[in-house]
């Protein structure tokens, strides 16, 4: 069995969507960050970096969205959400997720969380007034050089859909106008009226 | 033919020392950070996104450490640098780098390259502040929870292994004593004399 740690509004959205669309059998726990669920020691055990998501199976404990994502396609290849065999284009895909996760999720984390790298306040302030260039720019270059339509990798659903699915529904709080990327609009309103979608949106805003 | 483009003294060193363990043909393309050589027009039509590393390949250019030591692996098996067949441990592989690449690195950049994240300079100054304690943190959480020893994973050597000797090689300069952490500074001992380790720093600082 497989057991998914998420917190709504966060980029766990990316693997519960995943799981979902993988036909795994999986349950959830659900954190509230408003609780600080992820301090607290119980969880701790599950993720000692107090992150989420986190994904328990019968062999162990996973964090971290891209690796998560890949087990998942792994594990349920019938799902075909990751190419089979195929290095070169696997490749484009962890690229793909890896920037998503290194690069644009840490440009929007500077709006809400830079207490994680300055203790003062006023400093805090300007990382926050930065965070719409620096995700329009992220965007921007998605936009230009990486998404090859209809979706991210092409004409094959991929791990990268929902990734990017879950950080460009950040977009407008982050004070960037989506109508700049339509490529990446168009694909954010034809994932929401996925099945898989919609049932976990649904759960998460429950 | 693959080539590395790579500049001295940053994560690119993970990717150069795994082509060098792999066993495969490689080139290499070198960058001067100091000449800005990494926002030329240029490189910029192999990476768009001004950084390294960039692997340039028969079917295309790959960016992202994650994903090329990943591609590395898997275009040269023989090398074992990961599991076969077992996505639970790749998982675990994968889960390390990407915690290496968005939060380890990421809490290191915010020394030199708090630009970034905000316009002002008494602010970039508190980052720098924050990076010794925010490095530690991370090595504490290596040391106690994920390094298996001998290597990152237990007995294999994985591209876990140059991944983390890279990022290590930076803690003196991040104002964080190695000594903290025995099993990781006695694995970047290790790693350095390594045949490949040696021949690629060699290089690197020639």
């Amino acid at each position: 069995m497989l057991t998914l740690f998420y917190a709504a509004n966060t980029c766990s959205l990316a693997s519960h969507i995943t799981l979902e669309e993988s036909g795994a059998a999986f349950e959830t726990m659900r954190l509230s960050f408003a609780e600080n669920d992820q301090r607290k020691p119980e969880y701790l055990k599950i993720n000692p970096k107090s992150r989420v998501p986190a994904l328990v199976t019968d062999q162990g404990i996973l964090t971290e969205t891209p690796a998560i994502l890949v087990f998942i396609a792994q594990m349920f290849p019938k799902a075909n959400l990751i190419p089979a065999n195929d290095p070169f284009r696997f490749a484009q895909i962890q690229s793909f997720n890896s920037y998503l996760c290194a690069t644009v999720h840490v440009a929007h984390a500077h709006r809400m969380r830079g207490y994680r790298w300055s203790d003062d306040q006023p400093a805090m302030e300007t990382m926050k007034k930065k965070v719409p260039q620096n995700v329009g720019e992220c965007f921007d270059l998605i936009e230009r050089e990486y998404f090859k339509g209809p979706w991210v990798m092409g004409e094959a659903y991929t791990i990268c859909d929902p990734y990017l699915f879950t950080i460009a529904s950040w977009l407008e709080a982050d004070g960037v106008d989506p109508k700049r990327f339509p490529k990446v609009l168009d694909h954010r309103t034809r994932m929401a009226q996925r099945p898989a979608v919609k049932k976990i949106l649904a759960r998460e805003t429950a």
